[in-house]
């Protein structure tokens, strides 16, 4: 057995990772670090757990989590991340990190969008874990940067034509939706019941940090320069996110080729699912599961795909890819812990 | 036209007086307080109210607020209103505190419910402010304790079966659910989004704040001791309560009976509905508006009358009440600047 | 008082016609028509009006529809509208059609995207009822066709910069944003509760039937042809529609410069609010009210406006702007019983 | 491995035991029958389970359904499965009914409540199938007839009481909340989302069907007759059933001896979570699992037990005890196929 630690293991994002590694053949739970619930048991940051597990929280200090896992989870916010991951990659662990600490490959970009970077050294390092683009290499990393839950809904929505070289100005617009998870478990006012529900609002325009992390990803299937318009919206949902695309092509393309493309592209994934043209995506389709569902057309007039890309924001969004790629490092069969069926309704 | 300021202004009873003022042909709004946005427009904390409203709030300041106004708001929490209250009316103004600070007449039960008093004096003047039931004191009074949002829907549930001595062993059950905005515009993690939506819970079982002022005023009714088994739930709606009552009947009785008792206790009220036998209160129905919805039947193998009573909490159990109260104060018809027809869906 | 009468008064629309038209000081609703209510109280349709008005439902018949008002709001289904229309005109009344049957100037364009026409003598009479570009010819038309709630969000957001010409291509993209009463008081499965709460999906795409209302209008003010990429999104709230506009600009173009194109071009419309800065549309503030909000900025990098332009899909979307039409074709001042303020929460 | 056929597969009780089914390893889903998709694949009822099961619904016939699978659950609507039921039994096969047809042991009182029984010969052969109270004879049946959602939550939260003789007056109180998807997938227009959304209301008041249910079994285990006043509330969320009970108790009771009984009478079902004292139910902390969690307190004043009773109403309330039936029947761990941990948020 796989002993695993979560670090941050009483927001949205551990709490998930404790639901999938529950039902994980291989991985047996082994600590649960929390500022905010040390000392604790579980059951009070989760009611949803008792009974199916017995741990008590405890202060994150990564030296001691070290001792007691072989792969360590860090789903803490950023800045804390990247003081924890050095320690843990000292005392030989495997980490996988959730926050957005190690996924941009330039300091000064990441200095740009968030603070002042404590373990640079570790950039280069890291590896992007979206194993649809980067499966080798996370076989054998021992950093593992969770990508964005915006950016794997967009990424995974675009690649295949970036790969192929059909997108016309090396550009496209994502126009995103999340649910409020994706927000965190937060305590802000802004993100309130009464504040959320029935409202219906973009946020952080033009400037969302996800946006450097997209275009630094599709730049590299590209080959070269890649740049994105982002608008991120927060719908009164709990999970879910559906980017849609807008993509110009360099030549007229009918929806059968772009569908055609797509079905290659994904053919041997076992967590992207192409639709057929008479079903179009849906958040409420993947909840609760590691799948991304993608739906796609060809708007003619305007010689534009229109991409269609839903992940559950939690799931593949970040605990799931995040136990996806823990599979792949440890050489587990890339499903194991990660065949539930979508929740629906 | 009658001055109003409003103390708390920026909560969301305070932000529903301020709608619901700014369509009162005989009021204008002068002063806005709140602490947090103290020094910006009210348009920061409401964009709703752009272009239809300039006012900066200040600093709650009473004596400051006194000059600007006849009737003064406070919108506050419990234990701020008490502070500000003896202040205004010394400066001669009506005030309806919107908190649950003036509603119990004893000091000693106030006490064990929430905190020290410091303003005692003022309990035993202090008018409750349910116009169905004390409709010509509330004319004369100088301090109306506007009721509190539970107690409303609970006591005009209950009130035609109790004053006809018609409830078995003086005691009831009240299993009310309320809306989320009954918590107030908070910033705590357990009402935010993702706690509260898809989520179904009771709180404050079996003693929850407002149980005592239902009681005391059930007991004025009833002319004795009245007691109430309450039990709240968390909804994730916005807005509205549905209280459902059972209550013991001292003798056999249909529910055609039972419809008349109330169709005759409220004829004259223009706010309470009393629906037909066909028809089931619903929230929805009485959305944005100052109209209570009941409907009602006997479950007769029990004996049992099952009252079921619907109000938006922001209005009827908050700030459309306390305008009712203002409007009876100033010798206005009742229903100037409560009119507005419920918003459905 | 003017006479008015609704046909189709039990849908979403024909209801909040009745609520809007309750609190109009110049209005009194004198006949309601509903194929599934007729002959029962407008209660049964919407209990939330119970005590406000007394008139039973009848079967819908222009003719007599006709006897009863002045002005008639045809709140029915496209291809209802068509046959009742032209028996209304005869008659000599003002009419409000909301229905999509009037909208579109190219009986061919009509007759490709919905079904043959039977009064297409009618289509060049019929005045586009958005008062902020047609109001003069509003004043004298007698046959409104009241803009789609798409085309509402989407043509207000777009057309200050059409009309200056700033649109590069003469082309937009309208990524919208949809609450579910949209599609109107349905007994379908895919728009059941469970069907819709916590899912998020495009539908239409890429071919709905507003696009070429919105194309037909765009065309017009910019003199030539113009074209849409339209992809709606169903939402699961309520009410209100976010519509986000990404528009590829001429030349380099400030925030700055483009905000003030807007304030300059609403200036003077009482119910379209553009906002500061630092303040993004979002539906629940204009919930219940005639207000459109419109905020926005230009992404530097690709120089391409994001407009976001929010509105109550029941209110600007349909039966408030049917209201601002008949007051400007009745002389009415043109707020007059659109003087709501947006319910929030 | 078990052949497992559902007929009403498209419903949301047979979409939920596809759910279960699909991770369970002794069982194979070798049919799904339904009308309105029959021919049609069950990913075009249900695309989340694209990917994950390739079958083709066929017409209900249950000699031919009878021929494919080992068990076969009907989860059709009452009046249809009294049709198919005897069919399958001829054919030998285990039947698991989630109907209603033949939970009730009195014809006569079924005929009362629905309609005309077909098959009355079966009633009694039928076994209740709520394990914890019937679980000896659940495992020798071949006929089951699965629980109502609501006299699930019911039962488990009194059944303690009841069978402890601590019920005055053999009767309770059962104020029952319910999530959405409890109605079926329905395309009624009360169930659609504008209508539910926002709204908050009770209906089949006073008499549910899920009434003579409940008093049946409570009556069987007090060995006498038992009444229930019975209110359920149609809740805007999709999953979950909270029941709160009021409960006279004979003597004066503590809230930890109360305590003290709930967990010794439950101390071994793998299902049911008894709670701490500060630790209320909630039906987001079940949701998707086959968890019912029970927590309590005695109100003092009136010596009334107060008990809350949470389940997921498709899993716990349907599916999820349907497979903890056929675990029992066919002699395979109880918590077969049924270990998914609840999904929160």
């Amino acid at each position: 057995m796989i002993r695993a630690a979560i670090m941050g293991a009483t927001g949205y994002a551990g709490g998930e990772l404790i639901r999938i590694l529950l039902g994980h053949p291989e991985v047996e739970i082994t600590a649960l670090a929390s500022r905010q619930f040390a000392g604790r048991s579980i059951d009070n940051a989760f009611p949803s757990f008792r009974g199916l597990l017995k741990i008590t929280c405890e202060t994150p200090d990564p030296k001691v989590i070290a001792t007691k896992a072989d792969v360590v989870f860090t789903a803490v916010p950023h800045g804390t991340a990247m003081e924890a991951v050095p320690v843990l990659l000292e005392e030989g662990k495997k980490v996988i990190d959730i926050s957005a600490d190690f996924r941009l490959k330039n300091r000064a970009v990441y200095e740009e969008w968030y603070i002042p970077h404590t373990a640079p050294h570790l950039l280069e390092e890291a590896v992007y874990g979206l194993p649809e683009l980067y499966r080798e290499t996370i076989a054998s990393a021992n950093l593992i940067a969770n990508p964005g839950c915006y950016p794997t809904a967009v990424i995974l929505g675009a690649a295949p034509l970036v790969r192929h070289g059909w997108v016309k100005g090396d550009a496209l617009i994502a126009d995103a939706k999340s649910g409020t998870s994706g927000a965190g478990r937060s305590s802000k006012q802004s993100f309130s019941f009464c504040e959320v529900n029935e409202a219906l609002r973009a946020y952080s325009v033009p400037r969302h940090r996800h946006l450097p992390e997209m275009e630094q990803v599709l730049a590299d299937i590209a080959g070269g320069k890649f740049s994105v318009t982002f608008v991120p919206h927060l719908i009164p949902i709990d999970r879910g996110i559906l980017a849609t695309l807008y993509i110009d092509l360099v030549r007229p393309t009918s929806s059968d080729e772009l569908l055609e493309v797509y079905h290659r592209s994904y053919q041997n994934e076992p967590f992207v699912r192409v639709l057929p043209p008479d079903c179009l995506s849906d958040v409420a389709m993947v909840r609760g599961s590691n799948f991304c569902d993608i739906s796609l057309c060809v708007d003619q007039p305007s010689n534009r795909a229109i991409v269609l890309s839903a992940i559950d924001n939690l799931v593949k969004g970040a605990a799931g890819s995040a136990v996806q790629n823990m599979n792949i490092q440890f050489g587990l069969p890339e499903r194991s812990g990660l065949e539930s069926v979508p929740l629906f309704p």
